[in-house]
């Protein structure tokens, strides 16, 4: 079974295709807006997930604050578009990083996040290239075991090497709370914040992380924003975290089955270079809406092999059939672009313009 | 430890950055160009982990006999660089790309592989469209549940059907058999070549695939062609395979550690948007030269977690280390460019032309 929507954008594109729904796009980015506004907590999207200024303005134009990006060549393009407030949410350091960071401080207003003092340590050589002030936040591990000091007293500790930091104003702290682990962020952040106020410094950025965390949003007191990433297209691991529906899901890869090779298997033409080895955790890789009992068992680099044995319904050799991706946001870092459509109108093509910049 | 080498990388390109070794890949190529030669067999390297038209040139100047495209967009790119012999081991159908097809026939010597009837139905479009008669090859399962039809019965009909298409001639077999799987496939290829001889076809093209079969080159009776990908730059599947040695892995990810985290944790600025959540069936995702012990035992997006527990050696922050990939053709597809030097000299920016060329 094709859609006639799948049947033009296979004629017009080819497959596999990364199409999005621009009304879920512009719903999705208006739900977590007012949730934010409800909350009294500044809405900061992580454009990690789609890549592109276009997309980024229409966040800031629904209300956001500013923008989070993980890497230094995602916010130079950013700003290049005219965003004036970003957030890089990652250890910067080396010579090159720092003359970059500079210039991109003569574009925008940039705070960067610190987890150690080799990178505190560098990053006054941005600010002196600048001329500017460079404000940076503290990154706190509260409970991931990813980046981020370990301890509220060493957030005091590199709170105030920052503020002592020619050229650096240390702006606060950045969290990203497991979802259960919101009561311990809350006394993380008021030892730190108690203990950087015994040295007259304040914390007037805030930030916690995760479209997951959208139910906890605002539960950590004195949160002044939060950083949503999935949340402009949502993907199967939210629909399993509970904070969105299948018809929240606003990207979809549209496939050809190219070969059925034996009754119970089915080959598509979206593999590992399409999808992604990410599982988010989850069994099989992708919800094919067509055939959900269908489950894409294994990737070859540009095949998606299906096992059919469960399913009562069967794709034919060319259907085009639509997929949820696991994890979406390494699925948009495989395109050069997406295509937009409004239901069934394909109004073009957007390119993922950050794509790839892993620098 | 950070070599001069990575040092200057990082000061010029910046990090995570993939490097080729030139003299590595030359001697790669001539090594299997070789091994071909020996064994009477014709190299067709698939250009799918490189993804560059450069290097597909230098494997055609050192014998190969022409190139093998998963996708119709490689060979798109292939066929405008000069490239005039090109498997597409691909089921292709579709009006969008029977026509692009048609359009590459124009340009090149092309051959597409099918397993079904849907695709062979498809494929006179092209052919139509071209004005040429288009070579198509039976694709045959002999043992790893991917793409082919799974008995000689099913090859022989479908041989038969094609040789009965207009504009489509029957060209032959192509086999990925399993390391261990040589002897079912020469029983297979046997049965189906008495089938389409008892019809008055012939196969002129018999082709094997996969680095790993180096060990089997040539193994099969009647083979023709070989069809090598990895080998180019070799990587941590390869030598686990035994057909490559650390010293024949010609790419590498050079990666800053940008945070400790913790006593027995690291991060790098590599993670799953630059080495892939692909692990090829290995523990941990990718060596670490300069810390071999280290784990690199997960990741983010744009973090790699280490675990360094087992590690008698440390590496700091600001590090600059190199990184064996486990699976180098899809950490290719991450990059718009990779970076060439030899030995210790940095010779320029190659552009990974086809990379994200899913359709």
């Amino acid at each position: 079974m094709t859609t006639p929507l799948a049947a033009k954008i296979a004629r017009e594109y080819g497959t596999p295709c990364a199409v999005i729904d621009m009304d879920r796009v512009e719903r999705n980015i208006a739900r977590i807006q007012k949730a934010c506004d409800e909350a009294g907590v500044a809405n900061r999207p992580h454009i990690k997930t789609h890549k592109n200024p276009m997309l980024a303005q229409l966040q800031i134009k629904a209300g956001a604050r500013g923008i989070t990006c993980q890497k230094l060549g995602e916010a130079e393009i950013m700003a290049d578009s005219g965003i004036d407030d970003i957030l890089i949410s990652y250890n910067l350091l080396g010579d090159e990083k720092m003359a970059r960071l500079g210039a991109l401080q003569g574009k925008a207003n940039v705070t960067v996040a610190a987890d150690n003092s080799v990178v505190v340590g560098d990053l006054p050589k941005a600010a002196a290239a600048s001329g500017r002030p460079l404000c940076v936040v503290v990154e706190c591990d509260t409970g991931r075991k990813r980046a981020g000091v370990e301890t509220p007293a060493e957030a005091i500790a590199l709170a105030r090497e920052i503020a002592a930091s020619k050229g650096l104003s240390f702006a606060g702290f950045m969290l990203y709370p497991t979802e259960a682990g919101w009561a311990d962020a809350q006394k993380f952040y008021d030892e730190a914040l108690a203990g950087v106020r015994a040295h007259g410094l304040d914390a007037t950025i805030v930030s916690t992380g995760g479209t997951p965390n959208l139910v906890n949003l605002g539960r950590l007191k004195g949160c002044t924003e939060h950083r949503f990433g999935t949340y402009i297209y949502n993907d199967r691991m939210q629909v399993a975290a509970g904070v969105a529906t299948w018809d929240d899901c606003a990207l979809h890869i549209y496939s050809t089955v190219v070969s059925r090779a034996g009754p119970d298997r089915g080959i598509l033409d979206a593999g590992s270079k399409t999808l992604t080895s990410d599982t988010g955790g989850l069994e099989g890789h992708g919800l094919i809406l067509e055939h959900p009992e269908a489950k894409i068992a294994r990737f070859a680099e540009e095949h998606g092999f299906l096992d059919l044995s469960r399913s009562n319904t069967r794709p034919s050799v060319g259907d085009v059939v639509r997929i949820v991706p696991n994890h979406v946001c390494v699925v948009v870092n495989m395109m050069d672009e997406v295509v937009m459509v409004r239901g069934d109108e394909i109004i073009g093509a957007l390119p993922v313009t950050a794509r790839g910049k892993l620098r």
